[in-house]
């Protein structure tokens, strides 16, 4: 093996003593990572290298809750040392990686080079703002753990600051929430937004006039939740109108600045809060190394999510784009899920030069939480709304949770809030950095 | 009244309009701010604001475990409003103290003015560095949340880079964690990182060499935990020793750095973690705000906790210094809490025109936890250790914690790591900002 063979040591320790096993560096440790990492854990002539720059996985289908003070940042991370324990041929290193040189099978990070016989590629999406003028410099986004908690802390500052004496448009704006996006995560941030304002804030801000209060939530298209059946997305239109959620279709944001948001042709919102769920992409990075891409950088994939020009390289989750002739797959955690699985097996067939097998997606349904007892699902055919899709979104979510421990901690805040109506913890912490000077009148 | 009396409409709503009511305010919601306040509630002819920088009370007795992996930070914390929410005359803000005008009664924070007719100063103490050189740049503290939670993600990303492949010296330094003060912070921060360390990091970090592990608890005195008497202080010592903590009595630290400590006398130690825990001292504003300290810039008061040139003004806890002529008292929640129900008191007596009482302490004893079923207490004048002073500091900690999600979460936390030796979670989160970039060997 070459020098590159023993660069992490500590990680791959003994690993470069055994000739003819074959390593395997995935990069990425969210549903499609892991589980790759899972599935090839315990099988003969694999060694894996898991990179992530974090420390722990994420649940992200709960990452609007931490965002709404329902949950905590750790209730919905799961450290991945921990996962990987059990595997004596899967290692971890907390890492960013830099630069990939696929000729030579090498991947750089924080100045190591590490080998790869076989590459995963897991990174996933950032938020994709179309090029919306002030939308990256002063949006809020849910696609990380930190932004979840900048959001949720934003926001309690808003109404700390709501409850001095301030200027009455200072008021308005502090108080005006606009959620930019009406797919599952602005749907389902809106909607826990609604109830933590209507119900704990309630309590917790006497000296606040909630007639201020406005959450709006701006979608371009003309219903919500467009990929889901109409009873369904009636249902969530309706549901969350009456919980306060002022929704506005056929709207489209012109241009965003730190008090304002501008609409193409139905003037301006005053807001210190907006939250920007409408679109997603890769990181560019996938077209800086040379990737073959689509549009939004998803790399392109063949049916078997190896790449076409690197057939030792796969693709897998919200990064990978499916040969454009097949439908477009949802952005989720079991699509994610399932071509990590894939992955595992298509390597291993490689390695013992079998055929490769194409992807397909067992579509077991889709659901989106609104509120208290309310949430829409749609399981095969079939559709839920209310009570029964909640209950079944609540348990779905719950079991697949990694770790006892994040169940029961998400079980007891999802108590407390569901009979006492309130949120169990609404820390501002860490302190955030304050936008604005607070005015004086 | 004057302008200054609505300048915090919100807050104080309805206040300024009941003549005869007097205005207290409160700096800082710890135990002393926070008890003071609830002895207010609910009294006729006040109107209370509590102000502090946070909107959460710590429970800092627990604190050493949050940098120690073993709470989460919100475990220790609590709501203020919360608190607060039943009382209709007490009253939270968010803000800092720039200024106080103590002649004409007014608080300055975030370009306001709040007028008091009594002042209540609990703003607790900072940590004090003897002049030593690089200290206050390069050690951490145990002072607050923030600070609780920076030294765990230090501690995890130590043990992150040094499960990579890196120069011994390097190593050495990554593995070497140094605690500077024997006294009950730095003999349970030290005792709770062995147990972290030597248990779940064990299990977590198959690649790391754990002979390189130096835990160092450096006291300046001939023994640790001064103020306990001397079989408590032996029985701490020889625990802590077995535990792989090595002590270094009369040791004195004449300059740190990023990468070491150095000792007078006694050498160099390579380590990129020094926990200071030496000393304390009250934010050196409450000499620049023209208040009497005292040694430490704490405020001296009469017996009756008020200051002898302002007799409405009171400064309580750890910031408060009663006249020298007695004894010291111990800077512990029980302190604070006593003082801040005395003033409390003395504020009514002297709104009614009556005398007011001395502080006298009554001192119900003092603990130290060292580790798993390991603990000192001393209780009037009789003297525990081992397993029912472990228990009995277990049930006081608990049944002291206020909140009963944050007893429950605590509870949950204490027994997973209990019964499996395992730390609930151990994320690094928000990321450390990285103290130098990883060498490549």
């Amino acid at each position: 093996m070459d020098r590159a063979a023993d660069i992490y040591q500590g990680a791959w320790a003994g690993a470069d003593k055994q000739q003819g096993r074959k390593r395997v560096v995935i990069v990425g440790a969210g549903f499609g990572g892991l589980w790759a990492a899972k599935s090839l854990a315990n099988k003969k002539n694999v060694d894996v290298l898991l990179v992530d720059r974090n420390n722990y996985h994420t649940f992200f289908p709960l990452l609007y809750q931490v965002a709404a003070a329902e949950l905590e940042p750790e209730d919905i991370v799961y450290p991945i040392r921990s996962t990987l324990r059990k595997y004596s041929n899967v290692k971890f290193i907390m890492a960013d990686i830099e630069k990939i040189d696929f000729t030579n099978k090498i991947v750089k990070s924080s100045g190591y080079a590490i080998h790869y016989d076989y590459l995963v590629l897991a990174t996933g999406t950032v938020t994709q703002f179309f090029e919306t003028p002030g939308a990256a410099q002063h949006t809020f986004q849910l696609k990380n753990l930190h932004q979840g908690v900048e959001l949720r802390n934003h926001i309690l500052n808003c109404f700390e600051l709501a409850s001095r004496k301030i200027s009455e448009t200072h008021k308005q704006s502090l108080l005006t929430f606009t959620i930019v996006g009406g797919g599952p995560t602005g749907v389902e941030f809106s909607g826990a937004l609604a109830e933590l304002i209507h119900g704990p804030f309630k309590k917790d801000y006497p000296a606040i006039d909630f007639n201020y209060v406005h959450i709006i939530l701006i979608e371009a298209a003309n219903s919500l939740l467009l990929t889901f059946p109409k009873n369904l997305r009636d249902y969530a239109q309706n549901k969350l109108s009456r919980m306060g959620v002022e929704i506005m279709l056929q709207t489209f944001v012109s241009h965003v600045t730190g008090q304002t948001v501008h609409l193409k042709d139905k003037g301006v919102i005053p807001t210190e809060t907006v939250v920007w769920t409408a679109g997603v992409c890769a990181d560019p990075i996938t077209e800086k190394w040379g990737l073959p891409v689509t549009r939004n950088n998803l790399v392109r994939v063949l049916p078997t999510l190896a790449l076409e020009a690197y057939p030792d390289v796969y693709a897998i989750g919200d990064v990978s784009s499916i040969d454009e002739g097949r439908r477009q797959l949802p952005m989720t955690a079991p699509v994610a899920l399932q071509q990590g699985f894939l992955t595992a097996k298509n390597i291993l067939a490689s390695i013992a030069d079998k055929p490769l097998q194409p992807f397909t997606y067992k579509d077991r349904g889709a659901m989106v939480t609104i509120g208290r007892n309310s949430a829409v699902a749609l399981i095969g055919k079939k559709t839920f709304t209310g009570f029964i899709a909640w209950i079944l979104w609540l348990v779905i979510h719950l079991m697949n949770l990694i770790g006892f421990r994040n169940r029961v901690m998400v079980l007891i805040n999802w108590a407390v809030d569901y009979l006492f109506l309130e949120r169990a913890v609404r820390l501002i912490f860490p302190a955030p950095k304050p936008k604005r000077p607070p005015d004086v009148s």
